[in-house]
Order: structure tokens, then sequence, then C-alpha cells
């Protein structure tokens, strides 16, 4: 599982094979069976965690018992409550798996004595965190100015991969629309092709 | 000013005089009057900027021409579209001056340029970028889940030395809220202490 993640590492910077020795000692193995959890809101997220296979989801359940997805996680992602895991406070986000996973987790003080031990990690992280502040400007930007139906092909479009293994009610949460309007949209589009 | 630029990365890692020397070869200085732009709407954004000294605000406008407020940024903060400086695509935000600003600011090809000549760099945008992220983590699923009300309380309470130099029309529109509701917000508040 672990050679897995090196790939992933080795996409965006050189590993050694000191390194590699090293980064495998810093990560402990897990596997979730579909809908199990991974962390539940008002836990601390004690672990950034590696999608070795399969898909997750991020979300939280507002007040009136609605959720609202954040992310999906599938092979290649890192999920953790962030905040949470940086700070300590208590996660606002809960985990689970939607297919079995196989997943790699680094604790807290793992991960700050991870990046001392072979430094080519905080060039990764940085690079990969630079990416995802990106992405996330872009999703902010787009949740305010751009309809569900752009949102849906903005998402189709840059995980053309993955969208057919994630439940229709789940992608409708994920544009804050509900899955009625998504059965529209698609229709519609399936009829200007 | 790049003094001020030392102090801030020296929150976060340690920089030694060859770092320091080699540091301010990357970056250059820029003033802006109040109201000036430092990057519109559909241009690249070519620099990663931090502020020295001042104000901005970083905005989208809509196709019915109503502002959207994304990010302010003070002393200590870096400024960009984000995106648009990764990936060399058209901004989708602008950026102007709430005061007269001082800045320092490092293009892309400097960018990756001093990540290679200082690595403690690597380091110390990783930090950086992961605090943000968590911030936004919670940025967005407040705008989700909490009521106007909360959000302004949360913004006051991060930011107390800040709130005091944005104009009130541009909290408002920060909260996705409309200036007479964040009046009214206001006056409650006041009431109950």
């Amino acid at each position: 599982m672990i050679d897995i993640l090196f790939k992933h590492i080795e996409e965006k910077v050189s590993l050694s094979n000191a390194d590699r020795e090293m980064l495998s000692t810093f990560f402990s193995a897990k596997r979730l069976r579909k809908k199990q959890y991974l962390l539940q809101e008002g836990e601390v997220c004690k672990y950034l965690t590696f999608v070795a296979k399969g898909l997750l989801r991020t979300y939280n359940v507002d007040e009136k018992g609605v959720e609202h997805m954040s992310i999906f996680g599938w092979e290649g992602w890192w999920l953790s409550d962030f905040n949470s895991f940086l700070s300590g406070e208590p996660a606002v986000f809960h985990i689970d798996a939607i297919e079995d996973s196989e997943l790699l987790l680094i604790s807290r003080a793992n991960y700050e004595a991870l990046t001392l031990a072979v430094p080519v990690m905080d060039r990764y992280f940085r690079i990969l965190y630079q990416n995802s502040l990106a992405t996330k400007e872009k999703r902010l930007m787009s949740s305010i100015t751009h309809t569900a139906e752009e949102k849906y092909l903005q998402l189709i479009c840059s995980n053309p991969e993955i969208i057919n293994r994630i439940p229709q009610n789940l992608i409708a949460s994920y544009l804050g629309i509900a899955p009625e309007t998504l059965s529209r949209i698609k229709k519609n589009l399936a009829l200007r092709r």
C-alpha cells in the first residue's frame, strides 16, 4: 500500500531510498468497509489520511439534519478535518467510506517529525497545498457566481474518471442542489448533445 | 520594507544571513495609493504579493455587477489570484487597495527559483498554506451552516485589530449580506452587551 503513496509523492518530488524507508515508519495502515466512519463531527481529527484505494466523502450535518458534502477523496487524495488536525479543536466534518477503502494514516506528531526527517516532504506538501488552495478558491467563487448546471459541468470535466462511482444524491448535495434538480440538469444536457 | 517580510517569515522558520540576502534578490517593491488596482479580472496574475503596509481587498464582480468580497489582506498577508498565478489562466478576482499600501512582489519564475535557492521557504510556504487551508475550510463550512450574526462574530473575534479599518459595506459584502442587515446585527449585539 505504501508504494501507492511513494508513487504519488514522486509525481511532485524525488525520494531517495533512505527517504522511502524513513517515510514508511511514520504511517499506519487502516481498512474501512463501505459506510464505516473514519471521523465523526465533535471528535478531534488525529490523523491526516492518504487514500491508497477506495472512495470516501467529507461532509457536515447542519442543525436540521441536512448533510452538506464538502469533499470526495479517492486514490491519491489526502483527507482530514484539517483545522481539527492542526489545532486539536473538535472536528466539524464527518468522513466515511463510500466504497471499501485502504488508507495510510499519519498522526499530528509524526507529520511534524516527518517533515524534519525527510525535508523534501515540506516541498511535497507545499505543492500539494498550493494546488488545493487554488482549487478551493475557484470552488468558493464558483459557488457564488455559477449556476448549478455550470457547477455540474465543471465537476464532471475536472473529475471524469470518478463521477460514475459517486451516488447521484451525494453529487447533488456537493453542488448544493436537490437530487431532482440534478436529474433535470442531466436530462437537459443529454438533450443538447 | 524587506525587513517586515523577514520578520514575518522568521515567525515560522529560521533564516540565515545568506538566506536573507538571497531572498531580497527575488522580490520587487511596489506602492499603491488607496483605490488603485493591483490586479484586474481577466488579466493573468503574474505576482504573489506580500503586504508590508496597508490594506487591500480581493473580490469578484458577478454578471449583474454585484461585488463579492473574498479576502482582506493587511500587514503580513500574501495576496494573489492563486489559481491564475499558478496556472497562467485569467484571474477571476480583482485586487485593489483600501488604504495606501507598500507591497513586495515575486513573479512565478522567481517563486519557483526561490524555493530551490532557499529550501527553508518550502517549509515556510507549507506552513502558511496549511494554515490558510484550515481557515478556508472553516469559512466554507461557516458560510453554509452559520447565520450572518454568527459569521460577523467569528470575523470580529478572529481579526479584532483590523475590523475598524474596513468600510462597513465591504464587511457586509464579505459576509454575503446587505449593509442594512449588518447594521441591524451590530445594533442587536450592542443591545445585548
